[in-house]
């Protein structure tokens, strides 16, 4: 009998883990400049706490369980819901701004497709304790950073909204069906332009109404250009004014980030309606085909929710799974491939000792070093020290034992030179 | 309402973490320099493949379920099945010998005490495909090599065995009930001699079968000194004798490692009997009184057993928490405080643009750095400069603003200077 792994979940072979390595750590090594702190939390919680943000909605969609004690928890789909619970628990005592970073494994039950798991990591980022817009921008900037930093100049935009703005635009509007206005919004990029007003006719909507609310739609682009032509299709209600003069603000400070190149301005980013607060975004790839890159915003009352004092909040979360899509079709997936310092080849069982006296030398200079461990002759030694790709392999043969010596065959050149061991362990 | 994580699950602020990765990090840095190469796999599986390494026993220990397709899964208790399965599946192309590590989250549904949690991390490395001993030291050098990178030299014993001699020994010995006798052995520990006799007494041993047995056990000690004082006690059947040369070798390889010093002989160490068929060892603090901070041997059977070809299989797994104990004891766990190698302290909003300027400059340059969010003011920008443990503050007031200029403060030293921005910017 043989077994599989279950669908939705994936194994990583060293050479694949070697790519993912590289670009978790280009990922987590930018979120650290930014000053933010790594956290790490259980995997399991109680589902409780997950219902409390989502409602029983999520109970569809996770691997929840009721343990041996009877207790009903889950594998943690999302982060948020437990990162809340760590800042009520020490509100009193953690330092504000509190900035925290997080790269665990998240499920989620639904039908695996391209880009969507059910067991997937996701990069946590969030800033507790600041109001103003300099935490969003802060945020957006260490998101874009990121990008960047894994080559994707170029194929990434960040689409940036308010949510209080399209609530007070429905609320000029005189609009009832809010919900239902805001669903056909979110699956505007998916249906035909006919299909879509029907939906807003079926909301409710006349054509004066609707003719208002698509010209807001459509006034997307650049930030920095966008931002000025929305302003006057607005109505002047205090929700539409907030969320613009916090658009602006965040123009200014991304200004100042030199990476408003890469903000849009795009009404149409909505996200969850009863828990983002204020500013939301995602980021999608250049030529929009793939799903969003990652997502975040500003949800002020979070900590509220779950007990705690009412403490300001921004972040953002980004998974594994569409990025690694987006960086294979910019070549900029890393193609690693095993890496080696020194392979120490012996001719013979004889001549092991000194094969492990020089390789635990080499292993104390922080080398990676392998030995050989199954008997195999010159030329199958060869074989493998290319296939670990060693950089240098260190032959132990009869002639260089006879005199304290080792050769050294530079596996890139094909140069080889013979020296003392002593003096090459001197040479290190 | 308030929640709590679930008891035996760990939250892991920042100050805890940044110790933990130091720790995580020279455990990994010591194995990749042994030539192990990283792989990583789901936190779930079927629990069938569970069934096949432990039987129905491992139910009650596990975070099992059925998931929302009627599936039973798992949260994984150990790795190695899941490592088995990675292997069977790419057997025709992997090169030998394989040589894995990984460190994922395991989950046992275990009542939780100090060393034992409910949720924990465990490293795991194997060796595929190589058949002698060599492999065993080099797995075995391995872990003495991370128990020293820890600073945990004079800590800790690995204590070796073979499951052959002791199963041999009672072969010679007579005895009908092995497995009543093993299960006594290992508990030897926690009981009285006269309730050890007892047990043995229990299973249908004599007392001369008894004071064989006894002897043998107590033979214990340094590797090197303990062997030969041994070899007198045993029977010569091949079970024995197969198990004793085995160890014989392994203390000359230890000895080439130049890490002999390390190991003990214990005959007790006996061990998961279904599944290990040579080498077995566990490796205690020197006090004896903590539980195994790891464990493991040969297991040969396992690649078959999962439907593979035969291929044989040494390696082993160690616990973060046992660990942690041991080192706190030992007064090495790392006392980490946050650090920060920037904080650029800005007396008015306007100097904000400088600000992210000099911050985005400094990033570029692999610097972590914080800037100002709260519009506080100059003592309490101090004040969190100090909280993060900044290294060097940049102050942007007035006076600086006026020339251009920045200045530096050493928060170590405490000295001052100031500096045009673009002399700054140059001198990094």
């Amino acid at each position: 009998m043989r077994f599989q792994s279950l669908k939705g979940f994936r194994d990583f072979y060293p050479e694949d883990m070697a790519a993912r390595r590289i670009v978790f750590d280009k990922i987590l090594d930018t979120v650290k400049r930014y000053g933010f702190r790594e956290v790490d939390a259980p995997s399991v919680e109680s589902l409780d706490l997950f219902r409390i943000k989502s409602g029983d909605e999520i109970l569809g969609q996770t691997f929840n369980f009721k343990d041996k004690g009877d207790r009903d928890i889950t594998l943690i789909p999302e982060l948020t819901p437990t990162v809340a619970r760590m800042v009520v628990d020490r509100e009193k005592t953690l330092r504000r701004p509190i900035k925290w970073y997080s790269m665990p494994k998240l499920w989620r039950y639904e039908e695996p497709q391209s880009g969507r798991l059910r067991e997937f990591y996701q990069l946590n980022v969030d800033i507790f304790g600041v109001s103003g817009p300099e935490a969003d921008s802060e945020v957006i900037a260490s998101g874009i950073d990121i990008m960047l930093s894994l080559g994707l100049e170029g194929e990434f935009v960040f689409k940036i909204s308010d949510r209080r703005l399209m609530q007070g635009v429905l609320e000029a509007l005189n609009v009832q069906n809010a919900p239902a206005i805001f669903s056909a919004i979110d699956k505007r990029g998916k249906v035909s332009h006919d299909e879509f007003k029907k939906m807003l006719y079926d909301a409710g909507m006349n054509d004066i109404q609707m003719g208002h609310l698509i010209s807001i739609l459509d006034t997307k682009g650049p930030l920095a250009e966008a931002l000025p032509k929305l302003k006057p299709l607005l109505a002047r209600n205090p929700l539409v004014m907030e969320g613009y003069e916090n658009l602006e603000k965040i123009l200014d400070l991304m200004k100042m980030y030199r990476m408003e190149y890469y903000c849009e301005l795009d009404p149409s980013i909505i996200r969850g309606l009863a828990y983002y607060t204020g500013t939301v975004f995602e980021c999608f790839d250049t030529k929009g085909e793939l799903r969003a890159i990652f997502g975040g915003g500003r949800y002020d009352k979070i900590i509220g929710l779950f007990g705690g004092a009412d403490m300001c909040a921004v972040g953002f979360g980004m998974g594994d799974a569409v990025l690694e899509i987006l960086m294979r079709r910019a070549n900029v997936w890393p193609h690693e491939k095993i890496m080696t310092d020194y392979y120490v080849l012996t001719t013979s069982p004889d001549y092991r000792e000194v094969g492990i006296f020089l390789a635990q030398s080499l292993r104390e200079k922080d080398c990676v070093v392998e030995t050989d461990m199954l008997g195999r002759n010159f030329s199958n030694q060869m074989k493998y020290a290319n296939s670990i790709g060693a950089k240098k392999v260190l032959i132990l043969g009869e002639k260089e034992m006879a005199g304290g010596k080792v050769s050294i065959k530079d596996m890139t050149t094909g140069e080889q030179e013979t020296k003392e061991i002593i003096t090459f362990l001197e040479s290190l």
